[in-house]
């Protein structure tokens, strides 16, 4: 391979030639060889590449930085957003608690392009932009990579996850609203209890998957906050005066996206309890989807000997052994992924509150976590959605059957004859296998016209 | 002991003859000897209380409980709420998951002292009140006990976190005005940085505290909505037309806090994400007082070999062998708090993912790990407010010499003469062991006057 | 209340005349009010009496320590283990991070105690015992309180946890060994496979369960280690020669349990990873027993529209709103301890990860959860095999039914007529709510006879 | 792009013609589309090759399969092992949960790249080996996915984990010997304590990992029970008569490590507690380097204003605004691994928890996460220690200073003097800002030749 010698304040390195970054990402290539290349998320270098031209136009409205330079930032930037650079970026997510290295990854990189985009070659001639100087100008990695990590975790929720939960959500209620007149027995403890409608079934999911996003939602405000401008330590030193403000509008504009600088910078570097906030409302959607995903695997589960009330797609060959098998596999892909998120949560609240004085160190791990949690979840119920839930049907013959079956039913009769004689007679017809109108009968609680005008499935949903 | 004969469904049992409680509990004593005995927090039973004579209320008014009958349960929930019966509620956390066993211990202990209450001996004569179809009439267990925890849940944050997080964060903003001038050193990475102030670093501790609270105001919305309507699966069966809403409205009437009906009963009896919701906040706010205590021992560490910028209350001999120590014991109860909340957390995510169709019966467990977090977090934080935040005093000395001793200082210089000839500054004083003043100069970088102009760590805390 | 004034080398303090601990107890008292009072488990406070009255013996071998003065030490610890002094230990888990204050409070109350015993009255005349110099002799905090944690917990794994899951695994075996020759459907994916015996079913439950006491017991080597001669930081300052050895041979002898002073005292101050260790071995157990009470809830599951194939005893009345049901308590107070196990196993990982240089300042939040867990699996495994795993009996016309039903028996025609074929067989039974042998013989891939002979459930659990 | 038609029992499917993968992988690709492409680690389709292998030698022995269809098996394992086909495997660990897609990959790619080897072209001809019916002969995906997680876990834990923490073990042990002799001040509480050697405070780090390594041994047993030969359920329906032994005996000479056949395969299929088991011990490794790193960069704080007795290594310019500055950066790669694999325990513990009757189908989550842990930790220890653990220097200006200063020193006087004089000593240099002899003499407690007598440091490290 061929190289070229980059330079940075500890000395020279042999940098492949053919790459954009320089001399401390190579350093960091070396330093941290910890599992698979590259695992620094794209979203964060994307996170960077709008806050890099954002602080290129705030620097050059409230600084010294000449337009060229500003226009040659932006321009890379636009390129990496368009992904025109990805395999220029080649650190890991375990490198530097606080990220300096994809920071400096960036502005390597940036710096080189801008020189190539100037018309000249990298390595040669005097450099077009100085990567801490120009590129890195009014900032810290302190500052910088926990508003690259809000930017892509923002941006992620928004994109991903809340489109996902929110397309399995319709889903559902429409099937709540299909469903709402088939009456079938209920479930406690596992055990027959009063009946319910499939659609109210269905209707407590919707619920669940409201709040949840409501509680995301809640959450967002926290991530909009971004820290940049807090530089170094939180104070801003190196920073033009209004310098957080501007700098924010700019991402914001660039973004699309509702952020403001953050109230308190010191927080903002020292403390990622938005990330822990978010991520909490990701594991309360993990939590909510096992629910769902287990009840309806359990409701389908059969075809012969299960509790066969639902009818789920079968979209695959469901055993390399067993022919004809078929088998709930959108519930098991999504359930994996709320145990990676419930996981996920662990991870952040250990990095969380680990921070210390002015920095929390934990940034790239945190990144990483809420980042993967927000796209499986995403992913996820957009698979389950179109592969499962959408094409859900209810087995109405099964349904009907066993909710006749129930001796719970008798519940209808506590108003009429009191607790005590309602168990007497749900009692006798399990030890005899009877019906319960039979056993009602026969203790003489009521006659057959009473039985059959008290209990009656349909009355008992309302 | 002597004992004497309750039933139940099932038969007879010997219930001691002292005790309130009928044949349903005394079957959960022998049952689930799990644990130390009585573990049930009795903020559930006040719970209860409080939704059983609501309940009481509201079927006078709209159903056919008689008037004596409705004020003699609403007599003994107001004796226990008083505490007076304490001693009457033996049962364990770890019995049914749908708490069925408590419920029916206050059913038995309500329908027994009203027996007294109206003049009777237990045990003799016919039953004043009928647990099952009196105290319980319109109820479940699958409702009560989730709006028993709801409302234990609530009242406890309102009551005991809220204020003594409030009351901790009152005190650090009052520290942070006061040490608003104290300049000192920072560090990132644990290791020197530019400068702030003390008054800053303690204003990012505010600033955790207030978003934490925040979000945990946030999830009160969903901890308000009860589930008391639903009885057995959520639809209500056997309850009078109107129910739902007028008996939350009796208990936020009775407990003074603004409790709603669910929207949505389903959810609400298979699912707990709003203790999962709010439960969320609290361990967010364990991981900001986990770094917030941290930094703060940190800062107090020596007296002599240490970082020894903070001065905190002795309280008490620290050591049973060392002489003379002292030591940052309640950030030692502080960040053990949050460890345990931390860990509860995942208690509750584990309980809250495993409902099953219409009830989730990992109730107790949740709601035990939820009151316990939220006592705690308020306690400890009382706790540390009152015995160490209030009496934190600044090192002067310390902060000063630290302070001059800064090679970070020359940051400063980075927009005079560029990064890389600080560098170059920094790295010869810290070889050399001398000041960044005197390589400045040396180096011909910049005159003394210069520096002495550029840089002055009063000017860096912006 | 009357009080006493005791004095410690901060100072006087006022002391409730008729309790026997001393200054340093009262003033935790008020410094940390922080949950329920005397939260500290007594089975730390007996590991303490343990190790006193050790070092006492050991203290008059090796040192100067007056046997009367040993033999007052040894009474009063004796005292303590028969549970006399249970209300001298008001303190809670919530104080010190190194339990400084409870192990002064054994000090304190085992010196007032040795006074009382030696016919004086506490608070007058000379103190015939010295809590720091006699009692606390040759002893830090910083190693006693981690023996103390070392010893309860070994104790109640050895003495709780391990009978009980060994209760419960020698139950589930002689069920597996009773149910060897009931033939059932297997169900993988919730959804129908091949036969197995419910004896071979059960055969799993109990191999989990041998592995993970095998896992528990791997971890009671580590656990065995004290720290006691360690004392302040772990050099053994101010301990005789010989001292370690021979006071872990005591604490060995009077506790009858086979203790060792550990190899590295540095370790057992600092770092408490034999708490984290054996706790692993706990949620393994936990994870094991989550499945094996779920799996059996499920096999339950009815008793008219769930799976059936269990008859679970029926121990209470199962609803106070649905007369007749009965539950699956065991099995739910059973997965409840799972989940605050599982939920301990992450406070214990927090705690034990932030230890700081000689000392681990997580010791009592670290021992609480570790001695909770370890009693609720020994408790919960033991009421789970008294009141649910010896009366399991099988349904067997349910289980006889559901496996004629069977498609997957198809499974069997694999090796004699291919994957392909064989799926279209259970396929088209499928489709047409046909048996697989008249599909078998319809689409010509084979005899009735060659069915009969190739398909018999009996011969495809081998 | 050009495609071809593969068919499995549901149809056709087009395939990209230059892919081997079949009708299966290619559904599987389309049906869940989550997260990022081809994330099932190819160490499990490794442990598939070398099960593949050596199942075709087994079914020659013991089954009819002709030799030449086991070479051709056998070859492409080979191959699969070289890492020729890496690009063949597509799919995402979130598939069904049992792994079965990524089980017929493997089939699939196996028959058609054995399809070419004898000659044809993939999609012509009749197929040289079945994927069912050959490739997986004697197997199913329920005791394969199993197999391949346990031979990649334990491939993983032996040959990165284990040497990578051995190294550090090493390292952390030879500066331990190197560092005997330099006496420092110990610190507990994060507060001055008596004094220990900087080789006495690395060897409780030594100690740690001795211990962790030990219980990382002690949980391989149970990961080398592999689950081949229960197929579909455990039964080990459709297997010859000796499968499961010699199976396990050709992949123990395939891999060359000791793998033998599970006992209970219902377990092996139906919950994975072996990777419980061993990522407890990952974890509990975590727990200890976090520790271990933590301490070392608190030590290593400064360079002026923390405690800095260490130097580390400086490997790369620390910040991007503060020139000079050199970070602890491989402490917090490696406390950031540790953050994570404590949150994969989690995600395990999840997954393990919820195996329903003959099947955990939490298979590729728990797989993955092990995997991910295994590898980061291996690799984060052999990172840290080339670039920070082998490069640790003491501070010995610095260590001697904070030594001479101390005023623990005076817990030498307590056998001399009593601990309550001693404590008067050390509070009243500590108020004055003396040293403990001054004071000591001016108290009259003890004479100036006593002191030095009695307070040594070196004599208090033993």
């Amino acid at each position: 391979m061929e190289y070229r010698i980059e330079k940075d304040t500890m000395g020279e390195v042999k940098v492949p030639a053919d790459k954009l970054w320089g001399a401390q990402t190579e350093r960091s290539r070396g330093n941290f060889k910890i599992g698979p290349q590259a695992s620094m998320p794209l979203e964060i270098i994307e996170g960077f590449a709008y806050l890099k031209k954002a602080a290129a136009f705030t620097n050059r409205e409230l600084s010294d930085l000449p337009s060229e330079k500003r226009d040659l930032i932006a321009k890379v930037c636009d390129e990496i957003l368009k992904g025109m650079h990805d395999d220029q970026f080649p650190l890991v997510i375990w490198q530097t608690g606080s990220g300096t290295q994809s920071n400096m990854n960036v502005n390597e990189v940036i710096a080189n392009r801008a020189h190539q985009l100037a018309g000249n070659v990298i390595g040669e001639g005097e450099k077009t932009l100085q990567p801490n100087d120009d590129v890195n100008k009014s900032q810290s990695s302190n500052d910088t990579f926990p508003t690259a990590m809000h930017i892509a975790a923002f941006k992620k929720i928004v994109e991903v996850t809340i489109p996902g939960v929110t397309k399995l959500r319709n889903t559902l209620k429409a099937k709540s609203d299909e469903f709402k007149n088939v009456v079938k027995i209920g479930r406690t403890h596992l055990m027959d209890a009063t009946p319910l409608t499939l659609g109210q079934e269905f209707s407590g999911y919707v619920s669940q998957l409201d709040h949840g996003l409501k509680a995301l939602n809640n959450t967002l405000e926290h991530l909009s906050e971004i820290a940049l401008g807090g530089t170094a330590v939180g104070t801003g030193i190196n920073t033009p005066k209004g310098y957080s403000k501007r700098v924010a509008e700019y991402i914001s504009k660039f973004t699309g996206l509702p952020f403001k600088t953050a109230d308190n910078k010191f927080e903002a570097l020292a403390a990622h309890d938005a990330i822990v906030e978010s991520h909490s409302a990701l594991k309360q959607l993990a939590v909510s989807l096992n629910k769902i995903a287990h009840d309806i695997r359990m409701l389908a589960s059969g075809p012969r000997s299960g509790i066969g009330e639902l009818i789920l797609p079968a979209n695959e060959p469901g055993s390399s052994i067993m022919p004809g098998k078929v088998n709930p596999t959108q519930c098991e892909a999504l359930t994996m992924v709320c145990a990676q998120v419930i996981g996920n949560d662990m991870a952040i609240a250990v990095g969380g509150m680990q921070g210390h004085f002015e920095l929390n160190v934990f940034k790239p791990v945190m990144a990483a976590n809420i980042l993967q949690s927000a796209q499986l979840l995403g992913d996820a119920c957009t698979s389950f959605e179109e592969h499962c839930a959408k094409g859900i049907e209810p087995n109405n013959d099964v349904i009907q059957k066993q909710l006749n079956n129930s001796l719970m039913l008798v519940t209808a009769l506590n108003p009429k004859i009191g607790y005590y004689k309602a168990a007497e007679i749900a009692n006798t017809a399990h030890k005899n296998g009877t019906t319960l109108k039979v056993e009602a009968v026969n203790l003489g609680y009521l006659t057959e016209d009473e039985f059959d005008e008290w209990v009656k499935p349909e009355d008992m949903v309302k």
